[in-house]
């Protein structure tokens, strides 16, 4: 049965970025969508409630050849991660009025063809549902997957987190500490550094903008070294921390946001370091650890009712605030997981 | 029973080194010793046959702080591997006349305080007796845990070697042959590269020094990318190698030698690869690995007299050649592992 057309609001990249990006490469694109599934196809047709701004992005905003992610179609709407219900379905495995994460389009409404492996459907909705782009879809995963299976974490380790008021980093921390280790951040703003401290519980935290010299406030929070560095900023901070690992230290690598928007990365100098401590580095995607999910969320969700587990998210209203939030991300304005709210459910 | 006393010549390093060292770094000196050891103690009495020149000693000629070697003390004769005859002995595990391996000095006579844990009784004499200081020592043990142990091989990866015709090097390309890999190696000269593919049964190998760029070389040899990297050399060709990584690629971190006289090192820009790739890149001492040395030599010994594991030694003859055996170690003037004989047996 054909639908009428509705109006649906696009955030459209105008073309590939380099350096660093602005509100101008981004336009808005008002066009109009039938809300059904075509005849004989599996997909499904959403409304968005919540668009999720990850730094990954900034990469799919680039020309890219051969990456890990694609690149951005130009004059199409931006693609990601984000909460929407389903309001017509061509897939059996979700049905009319189901909500769901997953990748969707920055617009109103996206009729997705990919297949159940990147919707997931969502059965609690006793929380907040922007947490499905946070602590409980990709992010949250990323910080257990990164810290439970790629850091091998001891009770009583020290534990070093960098970007620690992002999406992950303030999840690592609290994760660390529930395992009882010592657990420093780092992060852009005194407010953001309050936050390590007061809501989400490390031992310490300092503002790396403020720090002469990162390796002097390593040694300051960790005089005698780092037994797990979650990295998400690269450069500067990685070399520095390379000089305040432990022996048998390990760095699990989830992001390098610090370097996304260079045209020419920074080097980093002391990798001989993983020599002389014996220092395991290891990349990871959270993409290949999905199957722990339904496990992940039987932790974290009595974590969050009992309020054991914080998160704090940055929440901008409207489509129209998408492209200053994505944005805002690469000069750290959010505090906490940025969200975008489309559309009340 | 007092012995007299005997001349024994030293090889001396003057002051700490910065920079690419020199043969004028060290000197000679004329030394008297009494082949006795000191009533009470447990030490032992050498005769030094074979020295062994490393890379690892270019750092121990640096002043250094808090490093995982300590420096060589300046007016002091030179530290390092060797082949020695026990003449005397303090200790109940060897016996006047054993032979042994383990860390000695440069020089003709040392008298060793160390415990068991530094020095090896060397059991299998049916060998040339430098192969100790090699594909019998720490050189071979290096690889055989730096392959087995850190990369996790598979039968029918791909492999990449540099600094390929080296003490480790050579070995690590064997070790990957037998296990049916293919394996390509880089090297500075075309002497090595034929050496590499005519001796040691590389699948391919590249002179370094001619390639206009290590990235296009790279995916010559590798068109669908390196499964292991057992990485000896650092800076530009671990830039390279990161981009033709596959995915799960590991990184064995052996050395850097590339890196060692250089005053600031080279910057590294391409670990972003770690997580497009989920790459694992880890350092590793021989030192941890030791009490796999019976397994490892219950293994190697029958592949050397079968002559199924070449291996290939630069032997400089005399003490007098040692200062410019260990320089040459940083132009690559060796072929193969560098050995100083200082004495027959």
């Amino acid at each position: 049965m054909a639908k009428e057309e509705v109006s649906s609001k696009q955030v459209i990249l105008k073309h590939h970025v380099t350096g660093y990006p602005k509100e101008s490469d981004m336009e808005f694109k008002n066009t109009t969508i039938k809300l059904n599934v075509p005849e004989g196809s599996n997909a499904v047709v959403l409304k968005n409630l919540y668009l999720s701004c990850d730094p990954y992005m900034r990469l799919r905003m680039s020309k890219l050849e051969g990456s890990y992610v694609a690149s951005f179609t130009p004059a199409s709407p931006i693609t990601g991660y984000g909460v929407a219900k389903v309001l017509e379905s061509g897939d059996s495995n979700f049905q009319k009025g189901d909500l769901v994460w997953g990748i969707t389009g920055w617009e109103e409404y996206s009729i997705v063809t990919t297949t159940h492996t990147t919707l997931f459907k969502i059965h609690d909705k006793d929380v907040p549902l922007s947490y499905y782009t946070g602590i409980l879809g990709m992010p949250g995963m990323t910080a257990y997957a990164g810290f439970y299976e790629v850091c091998s974490p001891k009770k009583g380790e020290t534990v070093f987190v960098s970007a620690a008021s992002g999406a992950v980093g303030q999840l690592v921390g609290q994760f660390a500490k529930m395992l009882g280790c010592y657990v420093v951040g780092s992060a852009g703003s005194k407010e953001k550094v309050d936050l390590l401290k007061s809501k989400f519980g490390f031992d310490e935290a300092f503002n790396y903008k403020e720090e002469q010299d990162l390796d002097t406030a390593l040694k300051r929070y960790f005089p005698d070294g780092i037994d797990i560095y979650f990295e998400n900023v690269g450069g500067k901070m990685l070399d520095a921390v390379l000089l305040n690992m432990k022996l048998h230290g390990r760095i699990a690598v989830c992001g390098m946001i610090s370097q996304y928007n260079l045209e020419q990365t920074e080097g980093v100098h002391n990798l001989f370091c993983l020599i002389t401590k014996r220092i395991r580095m290891e990349g990871f995607l959270v993409t290949e650890y999905y199957h722990l999910y339904p496990k992940y969320l039987e932790m974290i969700i009595p974590q969050i009712k009992s309020g054991k587990v914080v998160y704090v998210e940055d929440i901008a209203e409207g489509l129209e605030s998408a492209p200053g939030a994505l944005i805002g991300l690469f000069s750290g304005h959010n505090i906490g997981k940025q969200v975008v709210m489309v559309s009340h459910e």
